[in-house]
Parts: structure tokens; C-alpha cells; sequence
């Protein structure tokens, strides 16, 4: 009798402590993961909805409001006109609109207001310039197809209810990663990806490579394109470029020096995967929106942003390093970059000036001087394509540092031609 | 009776386990670690005697005499003229014996015979260059102290006998490690490190340290200094080589540029510091000296050479990546350092050429010529820095390509202030 009254107190002992497991579990800690939730409407681009039935993700998703440096000095959600620290930018954008703002972005809950303020939108500006910037982009493109991108921004701005938000990269039926943007669609496709059937791994990456990428407004219907047949390397888009059958060639002519230049977008996406970080596996979201816990609950963090200002969370997962150490080493590389980028920057600018100069000299060989406008833009896209990315070269401090070292030996060459070519010696 | 006579049998059988495992361990795996050794002498360098008693590490040493390419293809073991795969290193060096033989290094037994079979020893070659290439180093400096240096080469050959032996980084008397290069030990001294008393970990840095590092002759005494008062970064020891007490200015003279040199001599110490690896508390021999089994022994390879020849005891210790992987993300690295290298090499060719022409105009500014040549100077230190180091780029890759793509930006400034000079367009 003993015996049993033991094992009975034992086995009622059990139950109550998973009785209160399953309380805590189902009620208290965990609705998201456990509880029943009420279906999202389809078209529902609230975020603040989504954040009923997600709301650590949605509280996280709200930091995305403060805007605050980077602990190295180097990108962070300031806004701020990035030629107040590189002057060079005025000269190498003159002639185009970033030469009037070219101001650093801040986060998502702001991308559709940032585009109303810009001042390089102007009442030409084609609906193409929406298409990153909004969750309603799925509803206009699923209304007119490719004819949005053509459609003057400012049609559409009263469609645009919503900026950045849960539904760009989440579909509310099942909370699966999804991209919306049907430029990336087609870019991946053409590399023979998939998009609808890849890992949710790759999709971490996907969903912020849907627009943290180069592209171009193809001529006549504004489509966007993401120039990537030739592969992710900025040569390769370049080479991509030279030979594309729209009949592109150009984003601007600058004014002094006559070059016909490209203006590159923000090619973080495309660095990344050549990166080591890339290479390894690792996704976008891995560092920029690691795994935090509250309350016991487990949730990815919503607030997209440097992983500097996590980096126990983002970095010591596989870094086992202190994150002084951390942060030092990634200054370092990115103090690097940074003055590569500046001696690049400014060997354009004196490049433009001297072009500039010799092309008004009626004497200058014209073939030389055409031959010193390539090399200039060939300069520029590769200075562009690490000035434009949002990583300080962290993305790929290799190959970053190697487009900056070939950009700063074709800048000087361009202004040695033209020199040549007018017998000149600015 | 039944339960003494199972422990009796219990303990029986521990006993005859543990007699198995001693003489296994005593007198068939591991001679080296467990038996007496008898003393080596002191001035002992033949590397076969020592390796009587340590024949597993003696045995890896003997594949020093091995040449092999590396897989990456750059560095490696074989001996060959630099200037086939890199021709702008005869313009570059012109003047100096480095263009006329510059020839990739053969591993450690080849020493003395590389020395004394090298082209740029002549008659007038000073004792100094016998520092790094020999084990009999230790007698003639503490016969001699210094003096050595400023004796003939020619005069103390008789006395080399061995090349880089197990004598030059271990004490036979307990195979503690040590240091014999007087310079290193100094340079430690002045960045207040008393190399006696470093710890073990460090120690398997300063062995190779101690000559694999950039160092200079001292006019007059021929002494070997390593420059590293003011840090060893390439601009550090830049900015040291401006202002030395002992008058040293230049290693040559370039003949058609006028421009005093310096000439780089591989700062792999000093690269590897500051990189990832240094910094990490990796140490050299971690990586080119991984420890090895064989018979159920552990040793450390002696056969000092490219990691990539063994990835898995070199890299895959920490790194959980495959061996293809691990390559080809070196071989990424080191084609962008060498496209850098090569372009930044090759600059600097053009810009002695330009200021070669431009020096024979006797209206130049002489003011701006100077200056010129000054540009010059600085841009082939870094290139040469860079160049002259063996790792190409490994060692330290966002460092390196930093310093490529100064050393662009440099001597493009270089021959466009040479052509200013003179009013020309070379």
C-alpha cells in the first residue's frame, strides 16, 4: 500500500507540472507559435494589425522608427547628405539629382515618405520609382502589370497607402517568406532560380535581395530591370551594360566632361553573395534580423539594421570573440574601404575637371578624349557601385577593396588621356 | 569467497590493460616524448643528429628539400625569376640587383646554397646578409658581437656550415623555443617585449618573426635593424624610414627616375599581425606547422610551407568548411591582391619611365620633379610591401589591399606631377 501511495504522488506530481506547461506554453508565453490566429485579410498592409497577432515582431518592427549611427561611424539610419563628408559626390553627380540629394535612407516604416521628400523626385518621375518602396506595389502590379512602371509616380501616390511593411516579404496566410517586387522574379528566373520554390534558407536572403540591388529603368516602358545575366560582379554588370539590347546606355550625361555615365543602386544583395558571409551559407537575415528572446519566446527581430548594434545576437552566434574585439576588426576593414573610397571619389572628380577643361579645346583629339570618357565611367561605376552599398565594403571587404584600387587606377587614366589628347597637362 | 575472487580478477585485469598501454607507449609509439633523450650539444646544427631523437619532426623537415608550386598557384616553393610572371619588376628595381635575379625563395635547407648561388651577392657584400640564413649565426655573433655585420660575407662563409637548422628556433637542451636573431630581439626590446619571456604561444610567432620581417642595414656599422619604431603598418614604417638617426635615406638610387628607394624585404610578421589570424591569437606555426599524427604520435610538422598543401590539419582545425571551399575562398582573395598588385606594379614602371624622360628636360621644375620623385618613393614602398611579402595578401587581406590601391593612387599622382613639372603629356 506504501508502495502504491508513492507512485501515485509521483504520477499526480507529473501531471500538474505539465498541466502548467501547457498553461504557460498555450496562454501566456507563446501565441504566435501555439495559438489559433485569425486569418489576414490578403490586402491587409497594416502593419499594426499583423502586430496583434505577432507582437514581438511587431515591437521590433517599430525600432525600425528611431533613427540612430552605427557604432563604426558608417551607415546607420541618419538621415544626412552623405557629400557633407565626401564633397566629391557634388562633382561626380553633377548634371543628375543626386548632386542635390544623396542623403543617407532611413528605415523601412519611412521609405514612402523619404520618397515624397526627396528632391529628386520631380512630376516627370515614372511609377518605376515606387516599386521598392511600398507593400501596395502588389496590387498595382497585379492591376496593370509593367504599365505602373510608366505611369507618372504621382498617379499613383494615392494607391500607395503603406510603406515597407510585414507584407512585402511575408504571405498573411501562413507567415511564409515571399518577395513581391516581379523585377527580382525575373532576374532569378533568367539565372534559372526559382523564386516560388527556394528554401526558406534562401529566402531569408531573397526577401532583402528583392531591393537591396542594382537595377535599371529600361527605356520607353520604365520597367525595372536587374542587370544580372552576366553574373553579380560589378565588371560583369558592367559588361552587361555595354551590349544590352533596350538600347540603355546611360543614366546621365555629365555636364563637364561629357561622359555618359551609370548611376549605381545600392548592390548589396550582389556583394553579399560573393562575400564570405554569402559563401558560408550565412543569409541577410541571419545578421540583420537575428533570433531574440523575451519572455521566454524565441522571435526573429524585426528591427532591420546593422548587426553592430546587436552583435552578441548577430555575430557571437558563430564569432566567439568579444564584441570589442568584433566591432574593432570591422572598423578596421571598413576605415579601409572608407579611404580607398574617398582617394577613388576624388581622382573622378579631378577626372571630370580635367575632361571638363579639355573638352573645350576645339584642338583635342576627339577619339582620345572619347577614349578617356570611357575610362571615366568605367571609374565611376566601380567607385558607385561600393559608394552606393550600404556596408562600407563589409558585404565583401576583398572584392570591395579590388573594384576600389581598379576604379582609382582608371580615374587617373582618364585624366592622363585626356591630357594626351589635348597635349595638355592639367 | 566469490565476490574477492571477482575483484581479485577485476583488478588483475586493470593491471595487465595498463601494462599493455605503458609498453606501447614507452617503447613502441613515442620515443620522442616519453623516453630519455641524450643531450644534444650545444653548437650541434646538423639536423641529423638532432633528428635521431626526434625522427618524426626531423623526418617532416627533410620535405623542406621538396619544391612545389602552391595550389593557388602564388608562392609556393619553386625557384624561378619573379619578373617572367610580372615583367615591370626589371623597370621597377632597375639599378639594384633585384632586377637582375629576384627569384622565388627555395624552403629552409636551401639557404646557404641560394645565398651563396644568388646573383646580387657580390665581392662587396656585407657579413649582415648571412643573419637570416644560417644557425652558425649564434657563434659568429657572440665571437664578433655586431662587427659581423660590416665583415665581408666572403670572409665568414668558412664558418657557415649549416643553413636554417633545428638550432635556429629550439634549445637542445630541453627543445624550449628560442630566438637567435640579435635584430629581432632588439626590436622587441624597443616595443617593450623581453622576448625571454614570452610564452610559448608567442614564441611560435617570433621564431618565423625573426626573419620573416622587413628589416634594413645600418650605413656604416651594417648592422640589421627592423624599422618598427612607430608600428608595422607599411605607413608606419614609411614615416619611420623619413626620419631615422643613423642617415640611412635610401637602398638604391633609380637611374632613370632619380628617385631614391626603398627596397621591401617580406614583411610577413608584420602583415600577418595585424590580420585576422595575428589577431585572433592564431599563431604562424598553427597554420604553417599544424600538428601531425602518425603511428598514434603527435608532432608538429617541421615541413614549413604553404598551408593549402595540407587544409585539413592547417585550416579545417577551427574552419568547419571543406577543402575546396577553404581554397577556393584564398584563391578569391589572392587573384584580387595580384590584379592589384600588377596594376599597382606596373603604374609605378610608367611613372619611372615618365620621369625618366622628364628629368632629362633642363627646364623642368626641379621643386615639382622632386616631388615627383617623392610620390614615387612612396607609391613602390607600399607596392613592394605588398609585392616582396609572401602570402600574397593572405596574411592580412583588407590591409594589403589597401595599401595596392594607395600605392595606384600614388604613382599615377607621381607621373601626372612629373608631366606638370615639365609642361608634358607622356
Amino acid at each position: 500500500m506504501k508502495d502504491r501511495n508513492i507512485i501515485l504522488k509521483i504520477l499526480f506530481g507529473l501531471f500538474l507540472i505539465v498541466l502548467i506547461v501547457v498553461i504557460v506554453r498555450v496562454f501566456l508565453l507563446s501565441p504566435e507559435s501555439t495559438a489559433k490566429h485569425t486569418a489576414i485579410p490578403d490586402t491587409e498592409y497594416d502593419p499594426a494589425v499583423w502586430g496583434k497577432q505577432y507582437p514581438l515582431e511587431y515591437k521590433s518592427y517599430l525600432k525600425n522608427r528611431e533613427t540612430s549611427p552605427s557604432p563604426t561611424g558608417f551607415g546607420g539610419s541618419v538621415n544626412y547628405q552623405k557629400s557633407t563628408k565626401e564633397p566629391e559626390i557634388q562633382m561626380n553627380f553633377k548634371g543628375t539629382a543626386f548632386s542635390k540629394d544623396f542623403s543617407e535612407d532611413r528605415g523601412h516604416p519611412y521609405s514612402v515618405e523619404d520618397l515624397k521628400a526627396s528632391k529628386r523626385v520631380t512630376p516627370a518621375t515614372s511609377g518605376s520609382c515606387m516599386t521598392c518602396k511600398t507593400a501596395n506595389l502588389r496590387d498595382i502590379y497585379k492591376d496593370m502589370g509593367w504599365n505602373y512602371a510608366k505611369t507618372p509616380l504621382a498617379d499613383l501616390l494615392s494607391r500607395v497607402t503603406h510603406p515597407i511593411v510585414c507584407a512585402n516579404c511575408h504571405d498573411p496566410k501562413n507567415m511564409n517568406l515571399r518577395v513581391i517586387n516581379p523585377a527580382f522574379i525575373e532576374a532569378m528566373t533568367k539565372r534559372g532560380v526559382d523564386v516560388a520554390k527556394a528554401s526558406r534558407e534562401d529566402m531569408r536572403s531573397y526577401v532583402c535581395g528583392q531591393c537591396h540591388a542594382e537595377y535599371y529603368f529600361e527605356p520607353e516602358s520604365k520597367r525595372v530591370v536587374f542587370p544580372w545575366n552576366k553574373g553579380l560582379k560589378p565588371q560583369e554588370i558592367y559588361a552587361y551594360y555595354k551590349e544590352i539590347p533596350s538600347g540603355f546606355d546611360a543614366d546621365w550625361q555629365h555636364p563637364d566632361s561629357g561622359a555618359k555615365m551609370l548611376k549605381a543602386q545600392h548592390p548589396d544583395y550582389e556583394l553579399f553573395s560573393n562575400g564570405v558571409h554569402g559563401k558560408s551559407g550565412v543569409s541577410c537575415a541571419d545578421c540583420h534580423m537575428p533570433y531574440m528572446r523575451e519572455g521566454g519566446r524565441k522571435y526573429s527581430s524585426h528591427w532591420v539594421t546593422s548587426p553592430m548594434k546587436h552583435v552578441q545576437a548577430s555575430c557571437r552566434t558563430c564569432h566567439t570573440q568579444d564584441e570589442k574585439w568584433l566591432l574593432d576588426r570591422l572598423k578596421t576593414t571598413q576605415d579601409h574601404v572608407f579611404q580607398l573610397q574617398r582617394t577613388a571619389g576624388r581622382a573622378i572628380a579631378k577626372a571630370h575637371e580635367i575632361l571638363g577643361k579639355v573638352s573645350t579645346n576645339a584642338r583635342a583629339d576627339k577619339t582620345e578624349l572619347d577614349k578617356a570618357r570611357e575610362l571615366l565611367r568605367n571609374a565611376q561605376w566601380y567607385w558607385d557601385f561600393v559608394s552606393a552599398e550600404n556596408s562600407m565594403g563589409f558585404h565583401n571587404p576583398d572584392q570591395t577593396l579590388n573594384t576600389l584600387g581598379q576604379s582609382i587606377d582608371l580615374a587617373h587614366q582618364a585624366a592622363a588621356t585626356a591630357n594626351r589628347a589635348a597635349g595638355t597637362h592639367y
